[in-house]
């Protein structure tokens, strides 16, 4: 068969060519503007295209949580670290960079990225300002660094390399005209020399074999120069992107303030308050106690519903059903005739004292406080009476109580979130907090998350953060694993979780290794509770101060943040209502309680001691860099936090076993600090100030739960030797 | 302090509750359309929200490639199981449906998920129609369960139900409501029944007292039925669902013909036909062989380029740059005065011959013909006179060829995919492949892809599907990983990949199962080449025939789609141009062959064998289901497919060392047939038709590689005793 008659469409592709606009930089994926190149439209699926010459493919991206529909968590001064698959057909070398704009700014910004290995690139920058930014990740073909790797293979193999010097004058040319002030001289300069030999040899072979025989010196110059790293460098400044490719998401990042990542909390009923002298105690007794708190160590004050308490059906001791009238009620029972959500309970005092208590135990003694928002009416509420549509109905005509059937909770009215007018219900709950932190509160603790529409918390934490991004929502979300992390994307800054219930090495390590790795680690920060005024763990029923200390230790060294339901963690309270229930005896939820501080059980030095720890070791403020170590004991558990520069290495050591001495030998390698295996170096155990000299990986530890059931050691290397004294780190 | 007044923007709240239309079904990220619910607008941020009361949270959703931006693949009678993360808030009871619509399709579909543990649900609907269909999903709060679940507790609790029987009567009234003619009298008349005594109760709490301690048998009877399973049965298939929550993603699927899955492709140079008697091949002379190779099993027959070859800078015998008179050149220079992408070569035949070609394969042999679509030219190719401007330009003027440096390719011009004509271009290679499309055509084997704009890739496989669903595009992606897997992504049916480098037990088990387990199965198919034109692995170079025979059968049991580049295979051709080369000695790329097939190592026995057990054995025809085998002998590689019933399990044990007998043990356990430890079951050797009694998960193994490298097993299981016969299925 002869040649065959090609139908092009010609006039089409010439018309193509006219007053095409050059496109700034491209997505990735279908364009969702303005199609560019005119024509294109005449083939259907071609507008979808956009820019056919956009060749930098880039994906999978980390971090990004469930295809950028969550932001990622970071607190002020943190890193962010990008990656992605960046490549593009052929062998040209890619540039590519980072662009992210904090919240509030206007520009973005840039941050370079490189190549890893198998086309996995990454990159960093720093976060600085509190709330919501973006990122995302451009890359384009670049065009000198591919030219200069070719033509050095070329010189390298003898090969003539005349007109690639010409190409590559061509291309600092360009680079030139994209240049600023400083540099367009220099470029132009440079194309003028480097081209020299190329335009030489454009005049014909002949005289470019004369040019390159005859100065072979010449042209050796000319070709370092143009392969040099300083060309390169200035004419890395002004790269062509026309059609760079950009990510076709901006991810998003939330910035916290450190509080949100790191702090110790204690929680306290202020009715309850140790120094209030056998009456209902007050924001003001509170407010005397604080000097306490903020010695040993506490970052955060945090309350139980400090609002009027219903009457109707209010619980007695023990929940019971029978309350005498001295009975207090518990808080959680939010609203009566005296007020609701936006009242305070009046024997706590005003909120004039409220707000004093807030003040001062900021600016004097560095603490937050934090309040509980529970979405939840007692009887006699005053919403019950104003906004009946926000509860839900029974057939017979009464208001449907809280269940968990078989279980009833008469004395509490669950708010209906799928009422008809759940918009302005949204809004009222909102007002709540608004009025809290008009009150100078900036923490919220709150209280089963996981009852209430979901929605409406990705609602309320973004509308309250877009003013106020300094606002830290703690999620008691003590609920299915998909369900916790979910309410962790939708905004919650920390969550509650398993800790209380992980007892053995290895829940332990399991746990905290899936609590602290990527995927969960980018969006959700656990908060560690060994108990909470619900929680009283069986392992603290039956191990006594041993377990209330090995627990603290583990809660503080494994979560940045951590917490502690305080009075009764303090004095070692573990008498269950009964065997087998996890509920306090005599509950302070029900009843107010004389916690007598002076008891020889209180903790209270070794929890200053732990926190003090925790405020001078930066590796402790960090839930990243957790590693567990080997033990041949089972009943040891050993992990270490570092700071990712290495300056803060911390080794804690936990006996597990309340009851016995046990002994053992801990694998952990010193080799990444640069301790050699025959080298010795100091195990400064912060909790006792003793100092172990170890050496190689393979050491012994003895622990007696009766004295400390742990070590917390930091690890410090041997700096140097002066006549028979070793000076450590 | 005393009760605060609440600010209740009443008014606002009232007129949220008029006229609210009652959505459909809801997204469940923020809205696109408009928004429900008048006066929401008034709070910034609630707009997004859309519809607060869709409870329901699906994510997780698997497959799901890159967030959706990319379809899964599967062929025409494949089952799609779809699993997702399902939950709401609190303890209701949800339901959950796969919405899918196959190609062409106006309607949704629905497909029923269940709940698997830790709120995983999974769903699985068939696909029948060639294209692209689309799923998602569809999940809601299950108000008739719920109801019926808290109910029970309550009965089991012994409390009284007369409220809650009400609350139920009203959930069946509303379902009749939803109901069809067939069940509304059903479902009213139960209402009727079951609210029977809520209704008296209402009467007041004395009268409901009499009611139920008069007719405690009546009562039993009622709630009997309901909470009968046959009550809740009807009730499930009207349920509401106006607040279900809707995936915000439409996933893709693209249905291929089988072929794109499973198929044995025999690549072969028509010029160098076996048949052809001492000329140039001709369409003629393979029209002689297709009984051959449709009787050896084959089912697609694959030509490199057809087109006429260029003349300009023509390479010789391997590959050298002198070029004898007789030299034919190599085929994928494409192009000359003759023609160029849309024409013959014409010592091979016309048009018509071609055309006869194709349909008879198709017709009496059932073999498919796959083309070789290589963008590239040869100097002398019409389109670099018609359409220099697909070319790029050296600064001198001159074309650039091929390099990659420093190796220089000047018999070919890459077309310039950086052109600015660049949608031309891409609208006639389109032609180009429509062209051969038109002339019978199905399956296209891409010469390397990854040297082309990608995204020019997805636009050409997205048109050309889109009006012929069951054409299939095989990638020649010989590159980087994340490159391979993009081009998959991007639409190509298969992949060649680094399978013939892959050669011990653990290279091979480590890379099968990469390519065989999501995310990778699920838009990346394999196609198997122990060898190529281009590529002679040392391990065929090195191993004689039994390597030979292995790689076939490691390729034919390994991968649903596999290829030989045939007749060097089929007669063991092993001489490398150079040690360390992968090259062919005297390449058929470079010259015409005559093979003769006669030779006493035509492995064309064995290969017949092998594709027709292939063809009789589902599981080979799966690339899921592959399971490798431990054993205690490193040179044996153990792996068994199976289909999803298990009716179909082969298991393929194969000696990797070409010389040596090699003997064993496997492990394989029998258990998940229901073969018991103890029973006796037939190891079916479908190669040798031996039929091996085996016992237990432990078995002995012996193979002599000059004999055969390999068992392919069909297991089977003893279903009858009969006197002294054991007879297996």
């Amino acid at each position: 068969m002869g040649p065959m008659k090609h139908k092009h469409n010609f006039s089409s592709a010439a018309a193509e060519r006219q007053d095409e606009p050059p496109p700034k930089s491209l997505r990735t994926g279908p364009a969702e503007g303005p199609v560019h190149g005119s024509g294109v439209a005449r083939t259907p699926g071609l507008e979808a295209v956009g820019e056919g010459r956009a060749r930098v493919v880039i994906e999978g991206v980390s971090p990004e949580i469930d295809g950028g529909k969550y932001p990622i968590k970071r607190v002020v001064g943190d890193s962010i670290v990008v990656e992605a698959d960046i490549f593009a057909d052929g062998h040209d070398r890619l540039s590519a960079v980072v662009c992210y704009r904090e919240g509030g700014a206007q520009e973005w910004s840039e941050a370079p990225m490189t190549p890893l290995v198998n086309d996995r690139w990454r990159g960093k920058f720093q976060v600085n300002r509190l709330g919501i930014g973006h990122y995302t990740i451009e890359g384009w073909i670049d065009r000198f660094e591919s030219w200069r790797q070719d033509t050095q293979k070329k010189v390298q193999a003898n090969q003539d390399v005349a007109v690639e010097l010409l190409a590559g004058a061509q291309l600092l040319e360009q680079a030139a005209a994209r240049a600023g002030e400083a540099d367009r001289a220099q470029l132009a300069q440079w194309a003028q020399v480097i081209g020299g030999p190329g335009r030489r040899s454009e005049a014909g072979e002949q005289l470019a074999q004369v040019v390159r025989s005859s100065d072979k010196a010449a042209m050796r110059e000319i070709i370092l120069l143009a392969l040099s790293d300083e060309v390169a460098a200035v004419a890395a400044r002004y790269p062509d992107r026309r059609f760079a490719s950009r990510y076709e998401r901006e991810l998003r990042f939330v910035v916290d303030p450190l509080l949100a990542r790191f702090g110790a909390w204690y929680e306290m009923f202020p009715r309850s308050c140790p120094e209030r002298k056998a009456r209902h105690g007050t924001f003001q007794d509170v407010e005397a106690h604080l000097p306490r708190l903020a010695q040993m160590g506490f970052d955060i004050l945090y309350f139980p519903p400090i609002h009027p308490i219903g009457r109707a059906f209010r619980k007695g001791k023990n929940n019971s059903t029978v309350c005498e009238p001295v009975d207090p009620g518990s808080p959680w029972a939010i609203g009566s005739a005296e007020g609701g959500h936006k009242s305070i309970h009046p024997e706590l005092g005003t909120l004039e004292d409220f707000r004093r208590l807030v003040a001062r135990a900021r600016n004097e003694y560095k603490l937050e406080i934090a309040l509980d928002l529970a979405c939840q009416c007692a009887p006699d509420h005053p919403y019950v009476r104003e906004h009946p549509e926000w509860f839900k109905k029974r057939p017979d005509g009464s208001i449907q109580y809280a269940e968990n059937p078989p279980k009833k909770y008469q004395d509490i009215y669950p708010i209906h979130f799928e009422c008809e007018d759940w918009a302005g219900l949204w809004r009222e709950i909102k007002s709540v907090v608004d009025f809290w932190i008009e009150q100078g509160v900036r923490v919220f603790r709150v209280d089963n998350p996981h009852t209430k529409a979901l929605r409406f918390w990705e609602w309320l934490i973004a509308e309250v953060k877009a003013a106020r991004p300094e606002v830290i929502f703690l999620a008691e979300a003590f609920t299915r694993p998909k369900l916790l992390y979910h309410l962790a994307k939708l905004g919650f800054s920390q969550s509650y979780n398993y800790f209380p219930w992980r007892n053995t090495r290895h829940e332990l390590t399991t746990y905290l290794t899936e609590l602290t790795q990527p995927p969960v680690s980018e969006f959700c920060r656990p908060n560690l509770w060994p108990n909470t005024p619900d929680i009283l763990t069986q392992y603290l029923q039956y191990g006594g101060p041993p377990a209330f200390k090995a627990r603290l230790i583990l809660a503080a060294t494994l979560g940045a943040s951590y917490g502690i339901y305080g009075p009764a963690f303090e004095l070692c309270a573990n008498q269950a209502r009964e065997p087998g229930s996890e509920e306090y005896l005599a509950s302070e939820k029900y009843e107010i309680k004389s916690w007598d501080l002076s008891s020889y059980q209180n903790l209270s030095d070794l929890i200053q001691r732990v926190n003090q720890i925790r405020h001078e070791n930066p590796a402790l403020q960090l839930n990243e860099g957790l590693r567990f170590h080997p033990s041949d004991n089972d009943q040891f558990i050993a992990y270490s936090k570092r700071t990712p520069d290495l300056s803060n290495l911390i080794v804690t050591v936990v006996n597990l076993d309340s009851h016995y001495t046990q002994r053992g030998w801990l694998d952990f390698s010193p080799a990444e600090l640069g301790i050699a295996q025959t080298e010795q170096y100091q195990m400064h155990d912060l909790l006792t100030d003793a100092r172990y000299l170890w050496r190689g990986s393979h050491n012994y530890i003895e622990l007696n739960p009766a004295l400390i059931p742990a070590h917390i050691f930091r690890v410090r290397q041997r700096v140097r030797t002066e006549q028979d004294f070793d000076y450590y780190l």
